[in-house]
């Protein structure tokens, strides 16, 4: 850690301020220099934590040198996880289709789309039971009957399936009844629901929030990771930025960025990326060309009568045919589709 | 509502439209132009949520004429509602100073900090026993046994106390021991608490999301209110933008924007809209000037050695030169300090 | 148009409205609901700009059923436009590759750096002679000196070259030397700049500036078309968010989004849109599988002595290996490498 | 400068860099940890700026201790700049009232409008005679005829007045009839207009850019000082985020944190800052507590009809009771109206 004191920082200050890295184990450094003076901290930066430099009043500023994540770091764990969902695998060289309709809506619609799904070459299932909704008199979801037609749905067509938990009382009925559970991303930095996910066991697809830096949604994971659970899949799904063209701006830097930084597999949620059904085919396929170990896309038998979501979900042809562009293009990525 | 449809589109779509449109109780107008066919729907626009006119692949845009709430808006509750904290009271004319420091550290700590609330005139007492932090490594408050030390504190001070609930299972605690809950900003829009603290039966100060638009902001109060709980303080606390000089960026805007559209009372927390101590004073007065119905301020005895947000927290004497300055501000405004 | 009136509105302003918009040979279309009253105005709703509705204090809110662009909108003009530089062109199916140095350093330099763009397959090269820095300690470029040693080696190797203009002064030594201009992102909405360009006759290269909307862009480069200019570039370089992993937020949504609207062609810098040299292969790949008609990308024979934007230039070796996996990528996406 | 090295990095780069450091005049230093060798040098960093350190490939992240301004900075030069525009003055302990229509539209209405500002008590006239509109088909001011007029009712009230320079070509007209040029938003980052002004040798109003940090504007106004001329008063209007509700977002952060790092003057611009004309007093008020040096208010004597800008324009009774309570702020706050 680096700590650029003010100008005016006294040599008292340097003084305890070396003693209590000193005291904490790291080797401290002095730096006076001519307009600054700068004093260096060498080991593991997070013995430092409980110091609170920024908050001393002659501490200019700070810069970390490491981390501030440690499990989730590829530096500590430089092979690439493999998440595995029921009988699909995600991260490795091969690439990973998850799509399904928005919502459960009934059980007869549920199988339409998880059949286009399935058709289409999706090896993992995915429909929210709890539903996050900007509006209270928005279609709120089915809750645990939604869960249960899912688990019937998936168990059908052999798929398994993935589907959000918004709090920490609605873990035991997924956990019963989906092989994965989503963390949306207004739900990113709900850090009871984090420890309580990785104390559930169960792998979890962990959505990046609207606000949320990439440092924050790698900080969110290792708060699962930190309980003890190692199976999580990050999605990058957009964020929101000042372009009102798109529902938000899918930040695609960060699937390269991630995968250098981390070994847990991340998918590309174009749907929620863009928010218009026509956009969704070009940008899955530009996200499988950043490197995205899979997607994550909406598919509805009848998007002009989703109850939710349906701007961006595609037609069943429309993930057929992106489904067989992706065939083509991901050899020439060095993968194959799953 | 008005419903611009593609070029394309066809006699049909524009005939069942309408008539969807009026099924629901609703006057359907048509406006066929050169370029566009436009409809218009008169009337209570939420009936027609459940058509997802969004998502027909005919229409190319919507435009809503009323605002997605109800409850919340000042259309239909012209009047202030002011809400009851304790003995004290937001909303009105009287300004509302809430003081305290981040966390609960020790009782102690907290009764030494909680005077310097006192001294300078905060009516209400703050200060945080589960804590949201961004890394699973920093300190996460001391739960229950820190609402019992704030519950403590606030008694012999005469000053009632709000403190954050992170998850639904917090709540009957927080219920027990502190007189409002709040709702931090990464949690705006955890609707399953929102619903929760709606019924819960306490007053709520609810922070606005690092990634909210005000009628997001908006929309999660009248979860809340939809539970039947109208004691609401809304809070501005900052969003998240490219600017990196400030932790935050504190939009003043939407201080006199929601007194148009609301009658909740709005606070300004300047401690996390800046992020930096100096900034604090100068941005609380400028909030207040904004026509904000009080502060949420942080305050520590020893900010150097805070356990968090020392580097925003107010040294006692700051806050109350702050204090003075603000009695000399707000007659001036048509206000009195409370 | 669409034009919401407030609750209060008065009749006579009503009338007001409807006589002025008739005035003006649009069709007026009056729509009064419960709450609100809604007029219509069908037809070129450009003839309602000196009305200025969005000023009158009895209009709530304003909504625009076409869009505000014409020259450059699709739906006026629906075949692509190929824009020709040099010998080289832009747009349809093939895709084309503009590569160089940021900044044109010295001849043997640029020499270097341009073979090797030209190893790889560009067929314009880039380099800039007049250089916007955010500091004015930064290297400022070789100016006029710098055109004549770009003109050179670009005849030199065969390559056609795109040299930034920073204003307009700067026109006729660029239109003397180079075979197409430059507009840097920063000067996107530097109106005399685009109207001084549009009238110079040669193709323009728009870069979308880093606090603008995708209308914005179109925006700016009607401007160019409504001077006679249609030979318009437009290039997708990054916005600017909260996200500090990357220099900018490369938003390829804009990709395809464009492509629907307008008929001009757009290439993605994924150089400026990163900022990491090790994240631009994969976002270069991202930006052709989006449907971008081409790249710019920034290669330096020595990029750790570069003289600005090192840290984002290209290894020869490295624009090499990008564009053999481009070639295997386009023809999937229906595309050959030009 | 604090430059933090690769994991792999080799013991011959640290030499090289360390040698590059001492070569140019500044202290080296080696500070070799477990994880990362950390090196400094200490001294006048910008003799730096040529190593590309930030290129170079094993190189992690590169920390400036000292601003990249200098000329403007706060630490070289502690005393508060104080910028005359003809009888008027910017700076200091008098709080300045610049008020004007968006546009020259008539002489006959710029006379009314004027007249309103002078009444309110404004001390400097601003109108535009070239306008930057985001359509070309929007109203584009009427160059030097506007200035003219300008000129003309300036000197009949005894006003001095302010006016938007597009591009260099512009200047010598603006610098014969008007007393200080402004730089617009869109134009913050066009560095031969920067330059241009900066010999221009008249005061100088430069407006922070959409999509500018704080330290981005402080060095465009450090390209100003440059040349010579320090009469640079800054403006804050407003930043572009996701926020859709205000035509801005206005940062008065930026206000408390640009008066402790530079000694130029700045005033607040509520009108663009909000876009929303009732936003306009409670924003003003806002900006003077935050601290503004004054205010930038656009006024009108007919909104209505103004020709451009007219939602956010004040009427000019309006103007005159924000004027009445500025005046009663002004001395709680320590500074006394102009």
């Amino acid at each position: 850690m680096i700590i650029v004191l003010k100008p005016n920082a006294s040599s008292e200050v340097v003084e305890e301020l070396l003693g209590a890295i000193e005291q904490r184990g790291l080797k401290p450094l002095h730096m006076p220099g001519t307009e600054r003076v700068v004093l260096g901290a060498l080991g593991d930066e997070r013995m430092l934590h409980d110091l609170n430099l920024e908050s001393h009043p002659q501490v200019e500023s700070v810069k970390q040198i490491l981390a501030p994540y440690k499990l989730v770091s590829r530096e500590i764990h430089p092979h690439d996880t493999i998440v595995r969902i029921g009988n699909a695998a995600i991260g490795g060289n091969r690439f990973c289709l998850i799509a399904g309709p928005c919502a459960v809506e009934t059980e007869e619609r549920l199988r339409e789309s998880a059949q286009a799904a399935k058709v289409a070459g999706a090896t993992i299932l995915r429909a929210g039971a709890f539903k996050p909704r900007t509006s209270p008199y928005a279609f709120q979801g089915h809750g645990e009957d939604g869960l249960k037609i899912l688990a019937k749905v998936g168990q059908e067509l052999g798929l398994p399936v993935v589907t959000e938990v918004m709090e920490t009382a609605d873990i035991p009925a997924v956990v019963e009844y989906a092989d994965a559970m989503q963390i949306g991303a207004r739900n990113m930095q709900n850090f009871s629901l984090l420890k309580a996910v990785g104390k559930a066991g169960k792998p979890v697809v962990l959505k990046r929030g609207m606000a949320a830096k990439v440092e924050d949604l790698l900080l969110a994971a290792e708060y699962i990771l930190a309980e003890g659970n190692d199976q999580v899949v990050l999605c990058e799904r957009g964020i929101r930025t000042f372009e009102t063209a798109t529902r938000n701006t899918l930040d695609l830097n960060a699937v390269p960025y991630i995968k250098q930084k981390t070994h847990l597999p991340i998918v590309v949620d174009p749907s929620h990326g863009t928010g218009i059904r026509d956009l969704v085919p070009p940008m899955a396929l530009a996200g499988a060309a950043a490197g995205a170990d899979g997607l994550m896309v909406e598919v509805h038998h009848d998007p002009a009568h989703a109850w939710s979501d349906g701007a961006q979900s595609l037609h069943p042809h429309q993930l057929k045919e992106l489904s067989e562009r992706l065939q083509g293009l991901l050899p020439v990525l060095g993968r194959s589709f799953a």
